[in-house]
């Protein structure tokens, strides 16, 4: 199935028919870079989304759901770095309205077919003048260089833009699922949103598409940790245009798995992107669970060994440490058997029927040298697997929280 | 209530009647300083306990079970640090059973009377000739020294020792409450075990005592975080002896209030000890959740700010950074409404009405120069509160964990 699916190297959300993209530089940000972007698709597209958890949510989450609730179609997307309008009471909301108003007067379509989001500072109001004159300004195209713009657009202290892109066939038809996203940069002062928007061609079922969507970010952009913290704007959206022109795809279609594992194979590509670029992160850190019980209690497993300060820190420190791997999975909050348990590093096995194995240091802190470390973890314990993502803690990622907001 | 209970000063565990403590170096640490100690208690006392909820569970956590559940009768403790006995199988279990045995022997007493508990480096074998001649030799006394040797001997790479005392008055007779815990130092390779034993005169009912602990325990120790790693050695015992000979309290004594409110602030007092301590840290926060719904939802609301990694930097940068706590507030799984949320820092007042409140920055920097900061929340959704003690995250927190373990 799998092989089918093809990686594209230079694709991005504009790489899908009929998606158009761009930035801004509006100077809503303190620094000098494009603030605000777009996306835009030249028919409406079916829409799901999946917002933060936190109970404490952004005025552009209540517009966007606001939008989608409508009729589940979403054709435009405006986005600003630089502030997050949130906590921001009545005027942030009608902020966002305005924000929502004026994309959709520029592009001449209806206020509920745009989706709003925002990233950045907390607590203050928008600068409407500098956002209504992006609004007026951004360009967008159906070319790479729009989707870069838009890519740039929306980071914050990001240290790169993050993008994927996928093709795979449907009855002989091309279909292509493109990404970006932004991650685990904080600005001053707040917090590490993540958002990500996904374009795709593909002809789908609206509850079909909500269904898969859920299913596949609680696998990918759910398991990713930088510091624990769920931010009040995160949000992940998928528009699917239909412009592949194949029969429409439900869960009964026989190309669905190949659907559903391109989508999850751009959501993992974007989420591995932001775990990797995490505040002050020198190596990505990849951990798998296989032989649980339930593909729930891998997740757990998998993400609180990867969110764990103390395993973060050891493999900062390129330390083998399994007791802080074995430490982690014990209070992840599953059940399961220690003595059952193995732990790897790579492919050097650290623990066995409840005891440590003996290894070379050599060796292992010359695995922990490279740029990703993978932890596996067998609990022998059933057939189910889970994956999870983070990045060391640093001292870096110390200073960049540590410094003052002003 | 609280005025009838005195804190005293230069009380330690040997302070109640009849405890007898002391400390020897065995050498089974790498570095110089007492690392076996013993507390003795010349009647058997009723014993409570609160274990590690960590799947993974060293083999003096058996053992002591097993102590406790033969007749919630406990006369003497064991403890060793430099190696924590865990993760070390079949071998581990008898050398913790061998421990409790020598112990018990020394003493001329029955082996089920004996608690162990062990703190330090996992998945090592103990040097059993050296766990043997500290046993033979440590001695104990009923003096404020034996009760310091015993002290320093259960530490780390805790930075100093930490005890308590307090006393009251029931139907005239004095009772005691004593207390030494060791935290969150981190000893190579590994993680932070919470060890706590309280001992007292006090003469209670077996059930009373085994449920006033579970519920002060929730609310001291089980609300300290400076990680978030559970070890796999965790622990806290109670000993009751009797020995102030007034009538059995239980829940219907009319002292029962004063007696419970004596034995949470020991454990207040060595859980802030413990937070303080946490490595690397310069700072002891203190989080009160008010107006809440439940105590539940206070304790989980003011637990997930002080463990927030991005609260915890913001401390250390002194940066009166409100988003942060809000944001930690609204994941935590508690439900509340952020626009009737208050947030101060010390007396100054942040946030209210679902906006951030204007406030002079440099009277917060200079709050937050002192050792000891206090985040209040009023949520004003109900009459429950709850509170949380924490520290702030450091470059020296990283350096310490991400040293090599060799």
């Amino acid at each position: 199935m799998t092989t089918k699916i093809r990686k594209i190297d230079n694709g991005s959300i504009t790489t899908p028919k009929g998606f158009y993209a761009g930035g801004y530089e509006a100077h809503i940000r303190y620094t000098h870079k494009k603030d605000i972007g777009i996306i835009y698709s030249d028919v409406s597209a079916t829409a799901a989304a999946v917002y933060t958890q936190n109970v404490v949510q952004a005025a552009p989450i209540f517009v966007t759901k606001e939008s989608i609730a409508k009729e589940n179609k979403i054709q435009a997307v405006i986005v600003n770095s630089g502030n997050a309008n949130a906590c921001t009471g009545e005027k942030g909301l009608s902020d966002a309205y305005a924000m929502r108003k004026w994309t959709a007067e520029k592009l001449g379509i209806a206020d509920h077919l745009v989706a709003v989001a925002s990233t950045g500072v907390i607590g203050e109001y928008l600068n409407m003048e500098k956002v209504q004159e992006g609004i007026n300004n951004i360009e967008y195209e159906r070319s790479s260089a729009g989707a870069k713009s838009f890519a740039e657009a929306i980071l914050t202290t990001d240290t790169c833009e993050k993008t994927a892109c996928y093709q795979f066939e449907i009855e002989g038809k091309q279909v292509t699922i493109g990404g970006a996203a932004k991650g685990s940069g904080m600005i001053h002062p707040n917090m590490a949103t993540m958002l990500g928007f996904l374009t795709t061609d593909a002809n789908i079922d609206e509850k079909s598409l909500q269904q898969a969507f859920r299913e596949v970010i609680d696998e990918t952009f759910n398991q990713i940790t930088v510091d624990g913290d769920t931010s009040t704007n995160d949000m992940v959206l998928v528009l699917a245009n239909g412009k592949a022109e194949h029969s429409m795809l439900t869960e009964e279609h026989p190309d669905w798995p190949v659907f559903k594992e391109a989508l999850r194979k751009v959501s993992e590509d974007l989420a591995k992107q932001i775990a990797r670029d995490g505040e002050g992160a020198t190596k990505l850190i990849e951990v798998s669970v296989n032989g649980a019980k339930s593909k729930q209690e891998a997740n757990i497993i998998a993400k609180t060994i990867v969110g764990s300060s103390l395993v973060k820190t050891a493999i900062y420190g390129k330390d083998a440490n399994w007791g802080r791997i074995l430490c982690a999975a014990g209070y992840s909050g599953a059940e399961f058997d220690p003595n059952q348990m193995e732990v790897y590093l790579g492919h050097i096995l650290l623990f066995k029927n409840g005891l440590p194995v003996s290894f070379s240091e050599q060796e292992a802190i010359q695995y922990l040298d490279q740029e990703i470390v993978e932890i596996k973890v067998m609990l022998n314990n059933g057939e189910a697997q889970g994956k999870a993502w983070g990045c060391d803690l640093t001292y870096e990622y110390v200073k960049i929280n540590a410094s003052y907001r002003t």
